[in-house]
């Protein structure tokens, strides 16, 4: 099947449906989709449906329990452990995140670890969850090994994404980055148009520098080697800074929450063992929260209508972008490649639903 | 006076008699004396004596002034807002981080955001206040605009550092890094070797990448164009992220503390304004403070002991080459530039100080 525009409506019914047919309750698989979907909105492809293949393949290979519920370990008012007891990472995160919004309502502050959890999809959804309710969210994951620390040649760390996200008009501020130079997504796109990718994003499997990208595909997924931090494999450009923010995230989702590291995730069978960190900070702990938004969006306006460098329109401030696409393909539709589209028909097919209309 | 190796007891003494002549009283001079000698011992010499001259200058300024006193302006059980009074930065940022800690030891968590301060020193020393008590230290400061957003030429960002520590033996975990590519400092060590700078550290008067390090300085110090945020300047090699990172510490400094933007600090005659964030974490609302040490222990061993690049003989995790540093420094003496000697015995003589022979 060529790639293809579809309307979100028709993507939101078949995804609901097909999620059930894998095991999910009606309510669990509005919420993956409503995960999911927003991704393909805010044109960040490789964590939408293009993952449903991944997912189906976690919940057969036993990382993903459909029924897996997530359980609270220790709590206090401003904290929580969540055990996500195998539940789907969408599921696990939106629960998690749902409870450290509920402690800041109540003490200004909600912080929460999780462990034994999956593939949660975008980061900054569930910092938005937050921003949504008027608050600071932050939102980090650790995730497979792809990524080497700085002079290292193992993948020792995920890309481990971090959201921030603050309430405000048009739209929410929300920077939500990979810890690593660039994404395994941006490697694949590389490798299907055969373009040599620049020195400094990742190893080959001799743990050398390499612009072949199929080359640095072949020891991402091999876990032989793999991509560079943010700031490339060298302190010359900070290599060292962006592998210590990737260390922040491994400290505050598997290390406080005694889970898994992520040179250890997906290596056992039976429990991938990824591992979240949620907060959720109330405004009006620091003063009035309308005067909080509006010096914020003063600074926001003041750094968009700054001076261009040579041959730039436009200086874009976090969350712009995202917003942006999410309104436009809110009415026109999404594209779905050839592949993700191909994808979809044969799980369909595979879990005989009758759902495959809306593709077609 | 060519550069010279000096006892650390001795820069100590000189060095808190100075700040006394300067109109500081005795434990306050106490104070900053440790966090600028701290920076010296991680050989951080760019944050340490050598910024002995521009204090000096900020108190003849106004931005500094000795007598200043931070004031609670709100507080919560798990928060509180400072307004660090124009006091030195060094001061006003201990006071704010001991609150923190008070209140993490009685709530778990404590979130303080400081406006009206100034320049701070290095961000770790105050990370480390929270880690040797056990506990998560998080430190930002937002700064002279210094740092361009993606696609800009006008600096509208400060270096905006972040530092994040943890305690673990035999050194404490320490990440603390500027969010931008790299210092001005660092282009200060280019230009003195007249030494081209690579492509992608910073732009010139008229906003184009330069590889001139004087061209870079001028156009800092004029605040017409400066350096790159970490990741560089485009989104290559992932720009936009070390940009998202720099409003990150702008958000939680200088916009939930109503202060001044790293854009309009040091742009009113009397007050610099700079602001900071300091979060302090009891690890203990998580879990077993034993248990969660030793699982970090663990992985920063597996990642020391993990494969090396190339040509690479070791790995290192955060905090140890300071450690290691701060070490041999207690007992090697620390070593101070012919530029730092003459500005240090300039103000000494200045101030009308006898304390030069602890210099010679």
């Amino acid at each position: 099947m060529k790639s293809k525009t579809i309307q979100y409506k028709h993507l939101k019914t078949f995804c609901e449906e097909l999620f059930q047919r894998l095991g999910f309750t009606v309510s669990n698989s509005v919420i993956i989709t409503d995960v999911l979907l927003m991704s393909d909105l805010f044109g960040i492809h490789s964590h939408g449906l293009n993952r449903i293949g991944m997912y189906h393949h976690h919940i057969q290979k036993g990382y993903i329990d459909p029924q897996g519920q997530p359980e609270i370990v220790t709590e206090t008012p401003v904290s929580a452990v969540i055990d996500g007891k195998r539940g789907m990472g969408q599921l696990v995160s939106s629960y998690a995140m749902n409870i450290a919004i509920e402690k800041a309502k109540t003490s200004g502050v909600g912080l929460v670890t999780v462990r034994n959890s999956n593939h949660y999809g975008i980061a900054g959804y569930y910092s938005l969850m937050a921003s949504n309710e008027g608050m600071i969210g932050i939102s980090m994951t650790n995730s497979l090994a792809a990524v080497v620390p700085t002079y290292g040649k193992e993948p020792m760390l995920g890309t481990n994404p971090i959201a921030f996200s603050f309430p405000t008009n048009p739209s929410p501020f929300l920077f939500d980055s990979a810890t690593s130079v660039v994404s395994v997504g941006k490697i694949e796109v590389y490798d299907r148009l055969s373009k040599p990718i620049p020195l400094g994003w990742g190893l080959n499997m001799d743990g050398n520098d390499e612009q072949n990208p199929a080359e640095v595909l072949k020891s991402v997924f091999s876990s032989k080697s793999g991509l560079h931090p943010l700031g490339g494999g060298s302190e010359l450009f900070g290599g060292h800074k962006g592998y210590g923010f990737s260390m922040v995230v491994e400290i505050l989702s598997s290390i406080i929450s005694l889970g898994t590291t992520s040179n250890h995730v997906e290596k056992i069978d039976g429990n991938a063992g990824v591992c979240h960190f949620f907060a959720a900070i109330d405004p009006k702990i620091f003063g009035d929260p309308v005067d909080i938004q509006n010096h914020l969006e003063t600074y926001l306006e003041e750094i968009r209508n700054s001076e261009k460098a040579e041959g730039q329109n436009r200086i874009y401030t976090h969350g712009e972008k995202e917003a942006e696409s999410f309104l436009r393909r809110k009415v026109d539709g999404i594209v779905l490649s050839e592949k993700t589209l191909d994808q979809l028909v044969s799980i369909a097919n595979e879990v005989n639903a009758n759902i495959k209309e809306y593709l077609e």
